[in-house]
């Protein structure tokens, strides 16, 4: 059996918690870690203060594979997230020269002391590639760095997809049915306990609910979603509005 | 001056990690809090395990004056978190007779069993008012325990939002410009440093950045504002889009 690899992401930002921004990179990233095997097992947003940053980072890195965080990574006073990934591995600043030169040849005669700022990264890090090339994203140990703007970070995940060792991949089937959960919720209980392998979860939607069959066993899934179909029929053929 | 009076949100729910269902009720809550003089400051989403919620809440409501938590309070057998909550609190579930005869009158005569397992809650448990009436929430000490589905979500909001004593309310005003953020970097820390009443973001958009004020209080905001209109000025007339 394949291991199940696990994430943690990080929002970091006084936007999302004041409502001013939607998150938009939690859903992305959980939909992209799914498909490269990872699993994401936590997100948290955290505000613009250094402490807060530094223990979400060290107290997710030792609990899972890979970390992610968002946001904060500008060159504005407000952007702290590089320091305190310095802080959190016990590192310092120092002028990475990879960076600094993609710096260099992305803002030409306009380079100002400013933009070089971003050059300045923890001295373990890694630049993470990206189209987009500026600001870069960087890695050190499990913890990518990543831009907070839904395009830049899109497009550095894009870049650090090739380091990531995903593990087993869940697959998902689905029933929607037109019944309310509270009706199929003892046979459903019944079914999740011979089935342990799958993970079945129940979402009530304002027609009914989705079923939903989740496992790295593939052929459970099959197995244990049909044998509920059989269930509903009996019940109510109507109750299926359809399977996925 | 006014008490900051603070909180937290843990969304409770594989779907969320797994890329299923996108969170809708984060930025909600964001606003709806700040409406009500409460600072949102920090949110976490957790998986359906009994543990992890547990340490979310132990851990969240030490900390700040408010928790919330969104998810898991239905029929089936993924629905973990009252029961998650009571033993956060080393308490257990009885039967509250007020939910029962809300469950009763809600569901007549197709009362089931399953229904009346909703009407199990922590022995310290206070109901939550609401409009939908099922399945309620309801509140321990200051955990705030409430249905993931957005519109059930709102309503037990609005059924609690008299239980929440506000403290300051925090104004936020903006200055919208074309400039790249790197260009004002310098000025607006300078500016931050000189009002620290005040918390200065700059949050870089595809067309330029918005530069956020926010405070508790609010004459801080309008005098760092304009000044920074005037800084502005000075660069270029044409950077400043709009204020707000």
């Amino acid at each position: 059996m394949k291991k199940i690899v696990t994430a943690a992401f990080i929002i970091i930002g006084d936007e999302i918690l004041s409502g001013r921004t939607k998150d938009e990179n939690l859903n992305f990233l959980a939909c992209a870690l799914g498909e490269n095997g990872v699993s994401l097992k936590e997100a948290r947003v955290v505000p613009d203060i250094e402490q807060e940053i530094i223990d979400a980072v060290n107290a997710a890195r030792k609990k899972y594979d890979y970390i992610f965080t968002s946001g904060g990574v500008g060159t504005t006073h407000d952007d702290i997230t590089i320091e305190a990934i310095a802080k959190a591995f016990g590192d310092n600043l120092v002028k990475n020269e990879e960076a600094a030169n993609l710096l260099a040849s992305y803002y030409g005669s306009r380079l100002t002391e400013i933009h070089m700022k971003m050059a300045y990264l923890p001295s373990r890090a890694k630049l993470i590639e990206n189209d987009i090339l500026s600001p870069s994203g960087f890695v050190v140990e499990n913890v990518f760095v990543l831009a907070g703007v839904p395009r830049i970070f899109r497009a550095m995940f894009e870049g650090i997809k090739k380091e990531i060792v995903g593990g087993a991949k869940i697959k998902s089937r689905e029933i929607k049915i037109s019944l309310p959960e509270s009706s199929i919720a003892k046979v459903f209980a019944d079914l999740q306990k011979k089935y342990p392998q799958v993970i079945m979860g129940s979402y009530p939607s304002e027609t009914g609910a989705s079923l939903v069959f989740r496992s790295a066993e593939y052929e459970f899934i099959d197995i244990s979603l049909e044998e509920m179909v059989k269930i509903l029929q009996e019940i109510d053929p109507k109750s299926i509005v359809a399977t996925s």
